[in-house]
């Protein structure tokens, strides 16, 4: 059994190309909640439905976000009533959100609630939020303290980040299917997709007790999500040079150091390698940019070649 | 000035007419709220929205319910992700749901609500909830007591009525807005629009007060909801056998002896007229089938003239 940690769009991408490699029973994908918030008194869940959708193919390839062929008349209605637009929501999108809520509100956990929903838009690979407790990422700016989706989406990253904290992150559990796949003798190794370490990991890791088993754990996978000094996606580019670093897949080595065994980084980075590797980690140079599902199975193929090894 | 009181698609479709009779200032209408429920976190008001959409010009005139040009993606995700679907919700109206809960949730009144909302959709005449207090409609059936829209959509009206209460409504205020319409000294008559008498007029007049001012209201004129024997839409009829009366102007007219001094009767009731007048009440014989907005006009006028004679 494979674990793989996610969040985001590339999160997203590899954690589909793992369900194109791995039969249901041998993958399990955790996805960072610190994104979650509520937003006209419904849960949303970015990461777990980025995940969600991709893995049941029906999310927007272009947008990294949201259901493809979607509407927008409730946002249209929305803009003409003066309720608040910021943070799109698709017609459809919004079932996912109303779901959620209705389900969470009548007693259910997170977790159950996104296997119902999972489960019925055809995801059989199980996807897992990291706690069923509230996390909350809240982003330390020169415009002063940002909840994440306001940082993220309505500031569209613009304000410089001084640093970033994941509230209530002490008092969370991981989630008890969470806990049961990091403890399960069945687990062969840890997947760390190449999702925003800070924005994305970094929450999971935060968990009370999770950074130390993974940690433990003799085959821990990274892949990089920075290439050739840029982000594929998102502000983690942006966020490395305000926290005082250099944005690279060597950042992202220093960073796992001490977590994982392998840092997989692209071809164009290659030259890095020998850097990386005199920080104890095995550097495996691969073609790391997902194009399209072949790419996202081709690199989750790489992945557990190099976990196995 | 004029107050009508109003509720379901019928009385809409008179509000409708009034409100091109008379100029904004001229007429306040007050809604029934006791339909209101709160369906997957969202605090529904079917007889506001209709008043609402229907002096917005934006109603679905097929349905009886909803906006015009309406989508239906999420309600087809929502049956997807196996939520319920009973009550229909579109694309569009579903914004009217969301941002009205939302300012109720952040503390406005149903009023104040209500208001915004009608000044977005472009509505200029005063819509009035009848109480920013909880007043609900429960229906006693041969199935057991049922909320209303329970009763009106899940189960279509097809459970035997035996009694019909109005939970909290001796616990409700009348709107500071509706009170103050009350004892305006320039009101000059109230007409009670041909909607439901005890589903949609009665749970009005069953907030304290109420009645009694109406009842002393020298000029109060009541349409009608029943033509020929039958309900022009809706269960008015079915109900009145249920509860044991005779489906008729004539028992429309019983039901609001004390109240109002007028009943307009269609064309097709004429010959009810000397029966109506032997209670007390003055049968004003007019054409009370609304077709089309011309309609809606006429009886409109038709109601004024006879409430000023």
């Amino acid at each position: 059994m494979i674990l793989a940690l996610a969040g985001g769009v590339g999160g997203a991408k590899l954690a589909a190309g793992l369900a194109r490699a791995l039969s249901p029973g041998e993958l399990t994908v955790v996805v960072n909640t610190g994104d979650d918030f509520d937003h006209l008194g419904l849960h949303v869940s970015p990461d777990l439905d980025t995940v969600m959708y991709t893995l049941a193919g029906v999310a927007n390839p272009q947008a990294g976000w949201g259901r493809e062929g979607e509407t927008w008349n409730f946002m249209q209605s929305m803009a003409t009533l003066g309720g608040p637009t910021w943070f799109q929501l698709g017609d459809k999108d919004l079932a996912t959100h109303i779901e959620r809520t209705r389900c969470l509100r009548s007693g259910e956990s997170l977790t159950s609630v996104t296997r119902a929903l999972c489960g019925r838009l055809g995801v059989r690979h199980a996807v897992l939020p990291m706690s069923d407790d509230p996390v909350r990422t809240v982003v330390h700016t020169e415009k002063g303290e940002l909840d994440f989706q306001h940082y993220f989406v309505r500031e569209r990253c613009k304000p410089r980040v001084s640093r970033i904290e994941y509230h209530k992150a002490s008092a969370a559990r991981p989630s008890p299917q969470f806990a049961a796949a990091l403890a399960d003798p069945a687990l062969e190794g840890i997947v760390i997709c190449p999702s925003n370490p800070y924005l994305s990991i970094a929450p999971i890791l935060a968990i009370p007790g999770v950074r130390d088993v993974v940690a433990r754990c003799p085959r821990v996978l990274a892949v990089s999500p920075i290439i050739a000094g840029k982000a594929v996606k998102g502000p983690a580019a942006k966020l490395m040079q305000e926290l005082g670093a250099q944005p690279g897949a060597l950042e992202i080595a220093r960073w796992y150091r001490g977590i994982v065994r392998t840092l997989v980084i692209d071809r164009s980075d290659a030259a890095l390698a020998p850097q990386i590797e005199a920080l104890g980690i095995v550097a495996a140079v691969e073609d790391a940019l997902m194009r399209d599902d072949a790419g996202r199975e081709r690199l989750a193929r790489a992945c557990l070649a190099r976990l196995v090894r």
